[in-house]
């Protein structure tokens, strides 16, 4: 606890403090277009979006950034700051370190392309139209490969955007896991798509109106913890959450009327999402530090919550009768065994956010793959539909019919985010990680979500990862919980034995 | 046309252009707090917008704004510029002379102020708890009276305030204007009060879904010409329109379930300000005149389009079946002319927002004119209450049993809106002239109400009104429509003809 703020460390919480605010701005403008801003005022908004991401972009590459970071490192002021602002700095170092060599200029019109680029991209999607989205990709790419020459980058190029989202991993570190991975999945795939005892599922596909998946939603994350009063629940075309501060966390999700999962299993994952950032400690509000502190163990807060808890037989123990409350008579026949068999119905499919637990790695990797070509200049643009494809036939044996059901389907290229794929698996690898570490403190876990107690979880969770935001890096705070670095094993036994199971194989 | 733009004017329309996307950033974070914002993250939102507002501030305010008004001034570069840069030169000269004088720091704090204080006033107005809002009124006041005298003002103090909202306009004018109208109206209003024949209103207060308030509000709306892709509808408490730029203006509304009058009323009050606001021409886009010239002139709109449409009885002879189709049977044994009546009750009541027309000026004459005793030094906000209170009483013989149907009624005084008030009563006045100009255009107006042809009028409004932005001045606006300046006389003959009528009076 320092008491004593030098006006100097002061000078720079004040100036980061207002980075912060300008982020908060962009976060709400990003949540904005995506849930219902009108069409017409779309292309006013992107320019709005680029002038604030510029200026915090000048911000944070300023002469008086520069100056701060200096003062602040010098021997006699460090050692009089405190954490926070330790951390900060560190933090801030990093960025600049980042983004001085960006030409600003290309910066700007950068996020202003990707804004619209996301516009274009919902009608190519819709139209399964490749070409009309084509210039706008090849223009991201362009700036992508670019990018990770201005900001550098040891061994391949690819790790350059990597540490952008989970900072600490490498090629060679994600080259080995998904290797992993893959030798273990395909087979299992194999097993599990020719096994003889199929899961029933025609009953998943019945009416179930809008406005009570909503209301199903909303009592299912209340009950994991979600804060209603720092958050609320909007629809939208590609669900996200989003931390504006912690006490204004969003979540996004959709209806499908003839698949209630689509809802209930995407609720539960931007919840997890959701959770994290409105429990990050309030002491870093105004701080680069608030918020999760990768999009690794983002991920491994959404999908635990997602199949850990969602798709687990125990939880459905407890909540079958709410879900039949809210449905109209879709679940009267089907008792809870063959209900949990078709949730956790596995096998190929086309579509990443609709894949099971088992197959959803594989389709990560076909996009890690993919993304590493295009940036090592293996791979070009025009080239990405046919090699899309090709690759999900050779992984998964499927192959799409027109491009919305491929390479168009995910808002992460249109919107930039080329390295963070990755973080999906590797989220679900850090899960199983988690989840065996949190059986020694919470060894009654499947009695918990038989009794519907998952304030214990979420709890277990803040106490772990959500608390620390930003302060603690990814790979410490995976050591610290587990005593492990990364390691697939484990997801790899929990979806054999799961699948297995589920499946009758044994 | 100028197509050869000066570097320097570039410059100037870029450095307006920043200031306009940061307004809009601001205006998305203020509609949001309004509709949805979570109450847990309100307080840090207070905060972005105090850091964004007071970016605007410094903006409009620094050397370089003031070097490149006097840069554009000069003889050798005036006579190149274009009509629009001329125009904000003239717009920003006038916003500089006026925040000159006013300390960053203080204004800062006040609009930090302002945002606590609207979340603070919302509890208090619910809870009828003057004392727990007064702390920030009193704040606020203080800041007014200050502001007042940073600004400069020629006679009477509150002509500072008034030059915000209505320039052009001053306390002697408007006390007598407002004169005529307290010396029409409050004889008017005995007479009706009195009247033997007064309408039939119970068929009004019958359960009417807020589900199809909604749809039909949707309804009108589109029929008024507003256009859903260049806006939005939501619910909020206290109904407001917000122009962000012409392609992104939103509606907000509230269904009473018990008065369907609520929904209707206020949602086509607030369609007239967002058509203003979406027809605004394109090309003042980035600009401080993209949007309506004056309060006043604003609310022209809204009120022409509640009453000189939505209360005209034959906009009802084609709009009546629309409401029954939407209704849950409650007018099936009202006929039209009952309805029409009972739409149009009209007497002393407490809530402005619920006022009828004729009343309604005799509202804003309280607010006018205890404002002007509070700006003046000669009311201090611990007398409020009872100041307000005595008032009602004299003007409308009605007083408040607690202060959440009295003084802490409107978003205005907790919004820090000081001067705002008199451009309702100013917008009725206008609304009355420009309805006597539009007749000569359209003689055939009553018939294309009786049609549901609204498309014309809106047409009107803006070759007339909309299209010039801010561009024109609100006298200017009013006298080339009309050929006159400000006149009472055509309201007060419209209410007496309208009243005596539907009281049947003659």
């Amino acid at each position: 606890m320092t008491t004593n703020v030098t006006s100097l460390e002061q000078d720079f919480l004040d100036y980061v403090k207002k980075i912060s605010h300008y982020n908060e701005a962009v976060g709400l403008m990003a949540w904005d277009l995506r849930t219902g801003a009108p069409s017409k005022g779309a292309s006013q908004r992107s320019e709005v979006l680029g002038s604030l991401s510029s200026e915090i972009f000048r911000m944070s590459t300023s002469t008086e950034m520069k100056n701060f970071l200096t003062a602040l490192r010098k021997d006699s002021e460090w050692g009089k700051l405190g954490d926070i602002t330790k951390a900060t700095v560190e933090e801030c170092e990093k960025q600049l370190k980042k983004f001085e060599n960006i030409p600003p200029a290309e910066y700007k019109e950068y996020v202003i392309l990707t804004s619209k680029a996301e516009k274009a991209w919902e009608s190519a999607k819709n139209q399964g139209d490749f070409k009309s989205f084509q210039p706008y990709l090849e223009k991201i790419v362009a700036y992508n490969r670019k990018y990770v020459e201005w900001v550098g980058y040891e061994g391949n190029k690819y790790n350059a955007l990597l540490d952008d989202y989970e900072p600490g991993l490498t090629v060679d570190v994600i080259d080995e896991v998904f290797g992993k991975l893959k030798e273990a999945l395909v087979p299992l795939v194999k097993e599990v798509t020719e096994a003889a005892d199929q899961p029933e599922t025609s009953f998943l596909f019945k009416d179930f109106p809008a406005g009570k998946q909503e209301a199903l939603s909303r009592e299912i994350l209340e009950n994991m913890q979600y804060d209603f009063d720092a958050g609320r629940l909007d629809t939208t075309v590609h669900p996200f959450a989003i931390g504006l501060n912690p006490g204004d966390v969003r979540v996004t999700t959709k209806y499908d009327e003839k698949d209630f999962r689509t809802a209930v299993f995407g609720t539960i994952h931007e919840g997890g999402h959701a959770l994290y950032e409105q429990n990050v400690d309030e002491k870093y509000v105004g701080t680069p530090l608030c918020t999760g502190t990768s999009m690794g163990i983002h991920e491994s807060q959404s999908l635990f919550w997602e199949n850990f808890v969602g798709r687990h037989h125990s939880f459905w123990e407890k909540y079958y009768d709410l879900l039949k409350k809210y449905s109209e008579g879709q679940f009267d026949e089907i008792d809870l065994e063959t209900f949990y068999r078709g949730i956790n119905v596995a096998g190929p499919s086309l579509i990443r956010i609709e894949a099971d637990e088992m197959t959803y790695s594989l389709h990560i990797i076909v996009r890690y793959e993919l993304e590493k070509a295009l940036i090592n200049g293996e791979l070009e643009v025009q080239d990405l539909p046919q090699a899309w494809n090709d690759k999900m036939e050779e992984m998964l044996g499927v192959r799409p019919s027109h491009d919305g059901e491929g390479v168009l389907q995910d808002v992460h290229w249109p919107s930039g985010a080329f390295g963070y794929f990755p973080s999906y698996a590797l989220g679900y690898v850090y899960a199983a990680q988690l989840k065996q570490a949190m059986l020694r403190d919470l060894p009654n876990y499947d009695s918990l979500l038989q009794q519907g107690e998952l304030a214990p979880i979420k709890e277990w969770f803040t106490e772990h990862v959500h608390q620390f935001g930003k302060s603690k890096k990814p790979l410490d705070i995976l050591h610290d919980s587990t005593g492990e670095g990364v390691n697939p094993n484990h997801l790899i036994s929990y979806l054999r034995d799961k699948y297995r199971k589920v499946y009758r194989l044994d």
